[in-house]
């Protein structure tokens, strides 16, 4: 019997429930297709911070990395100011690992409502690639004063006198900046698993920039997306401002096959996505090093009013649990998972309040795990 | 009688046809309310700027500042590389003019097709004000190459250093940067802004920001904003991710009355907001500066593939036309246009083809200018 050590973060508020029901339904995949499950438990939230002070230490990020994937479950608490635990946890670890895919499926599945108008299953099925380690997600950024960082308060004022030969003062005292940067080989990568994935798939990427405006970093990844689209020339493409994207995810979404995208624009428009797919109950992620430690989580937040009411949707991390087994060479085992996710839905008896039900997060866990031992 | 100046624009694509109905709607308004308009054109855009290589030139610009408002059609075109036109004449007049506000109405008019379900012009009704001259909208990045500028380039390793230690080298030889900043005053004014108009409406304003990712820049906005906020104790306020406004918009936009945003987060949800509401062809914007010039436009851009065709929905551009002369102070006229608009819709007569009607682009300013002028 195959045995795999999976790493497992439980995480915040709602993160453990999920996260249980997440391991019982790879572990009835196991029983079914003969391979064994050790999981290992880390601590790392608030709790863990507010006892400790600690987020995450490197030695436990060296730790990890001697494993090819991380089960996630969600990170933030309301007692610990925003960004904190998020930056300090989740993309610590996406940047550590060096995560540089955020895989982010957008597929309403059969059963699903979604919000809108005249789309079935067949129109909304695509996936966005995400990058995932550079873009406005460095963290560098910061504050200046009048007269402390001169160069930066006068920017604006720069600006203006540049164009114009104009002096407009402004009275401003204080600014906040930040910097976001790509890198030629960072931008390469990531758009090269998207034409890869594409080939596999509808045989279309798209593009998505605000090269118009943002033009020095976003003209830098079109031109990157043009090198890349030349080597393969049986995919077909197109690019849309992240703007514009935003409307057709909601009024067209079958024209979309591969979406690849900048971490930013991807963060926005995948919550978007995630709502056109029924809402955040159902969108699973994956952050994925393909030659490292990969990491899987449901794309939803710790939802902390709901912990501990065994409530909310549990069908995102056990979809993400499908993903993190495909990513161990589980295959079979993983469309089976998606496959009774699936059939719960169709099914209908066993669902909970976000899809009009009335189960809880640990009866929809067994109902899957279940049709994975019995069907 | 009245007499008003209105620079106009009419600018690329189908800026002119749109802009020739929005013109002919305001000379019936002044007809039937007594004010008559001196329309003042100028030819900038992207045949003006490929048969002379200006954009607009600092002289043109101090003209136009003589005047409280402009009338603009849409800038655009695809001989001219993404963003000179853009730049060099829509973002510029913003920058020049310093219109802070940008103000996009999110109203589904009665019997308005929205491609999200169960919603009516009840739940949609909100106002979306966009910050205007600052973010990342400023035009400050560029390029590095390995050696010229050694700080941007070893940022990333920098970061991985700082935080863990680690020396990973990075084989990029390239990168493409963007800096973005927002000061102290810019910030409140808009703000302050939202928060006199929520007084005018629901009292409630929701803030955008992405604090827990882009802290520097945005957890600046957010501190801004509880100062703001403090000051109006009987506007109900409430903070939003713009990951998860994407959501809200389309599950429930009735949450909404006033919408503050940093500006490239407005770029992006004003859009999804232009959808909810039926689509571009529907949405209005002002770019405003309340004592200085402001702005009227379409949110669209110049669908060039349409031009020349009178084919497309001029209600955006005629519906910007009221915006532009209630900031002129004819209210009641104002008023009339839009009721006008929303006649147009119920009767369903004439409609343009993105509404399901056959109509032209003329036909429909005949119809709104004629019930201004019977009704
Ligand atoms: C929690 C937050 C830091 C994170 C992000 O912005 O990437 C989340 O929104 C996501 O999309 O995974
Ligand atoms: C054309 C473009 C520069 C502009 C913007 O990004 O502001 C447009 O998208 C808008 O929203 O008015």
């Amino acid at each position: 019997m195959t045995q795999y050590k999976i790493p497992v973060l439980p995480g915040d508020g709602i993160g453990p429930e999920i996260i249980a029901e997440g391991r019982k339904v790879i572990d009835a995949a196991g029983e079914r297709f003969g391979f064994d499950v050790e999981w290992i438990e880390y601590p790392h939230g608030a709790d863990h911070y507010l006892e400790t002070g600690e987020l995450i230490s490197e030695e436990t990020l060296k730790e990890l990395s001697r494993y090819p994937a991380i089960y996630l479950g969600s990170i933030g608490d309301p007692r610990v100011a925003p960004g904190i635990l998020e930056k300090g946890i989740l993309l610590t670890a996406r940047f550590y690992f060096d995560q540089y895919i955020n895989l982010r499926p957008i597929k309403l599945l059969d059963g699903v409502w979604t919000p809108i108008k005249d789309k079935t299953s067949k129109d909304i099925d695509f996936v966005v690639v995400r990058e995932n380690t550079e873009d406005f997600y460095i963290g560098i950024g910061g504050r200046a004063k009048k007269g402390e960082s001169k160069d930066l308060l006068e920017v604006r004022r720069t600006l203006y006198s540049a164009k114009f030969g104009l002096d407009i003062e402004t009275d401003s005292e204080e600014i906040g900046y930040q910097i976001g940067l790509i890198s030629k080989e960072g931008t390469r990568r990531v758009i090269e698993y998207a034409f890869d994935l594409a080939g596999k798939r509808k045989k279309h990427v798209s593009s998505v920039d605000k090269a118009n405006v943002l033009s020095d970093i976003y003209g830098f990844w079109r031109e990157e997306f043009n090198e890349v689209s030349a080597k393969y020339p049986d995919i077909t493409t197109d690019f849309n401002f992240v703007d514009a994207i935003t409307m057709w995810f909601v009024k067209n979404p079958e024209w979309f096959d591969v979406v690849v995208t900048p971490n930013m624009f991807g963060d926005i428009i995948t919550d978007l996505g995630a709502m056109i797919q029924g809402g955040l109950g159902l969108a699973p992620g994956g952050n994925i090093n393909p030659t490292g430690t990969s990491m899987f989580e449901p794309i939803h937040g710790s939802a902390p009013k709901y912990k501990g009411q065994n409530k909310v949707n549990p069908i995102a991390t056990i979809w993400a649990g499908a993903m993190l087994i495909e990513q161990l060479g589980e295959k079979e085992a993983s469309d089976m998972i998606v496959s009774a996710i699936q059939k719960n839905i169709l099914d209908g008896k066993v669902r909970t309040y976000d899809m009009g039900g009335r189960s809880s997060t640990s009866d929809v866990g067994d109902d899957i795990a279940r049709r994975i031992k019995e069907e």
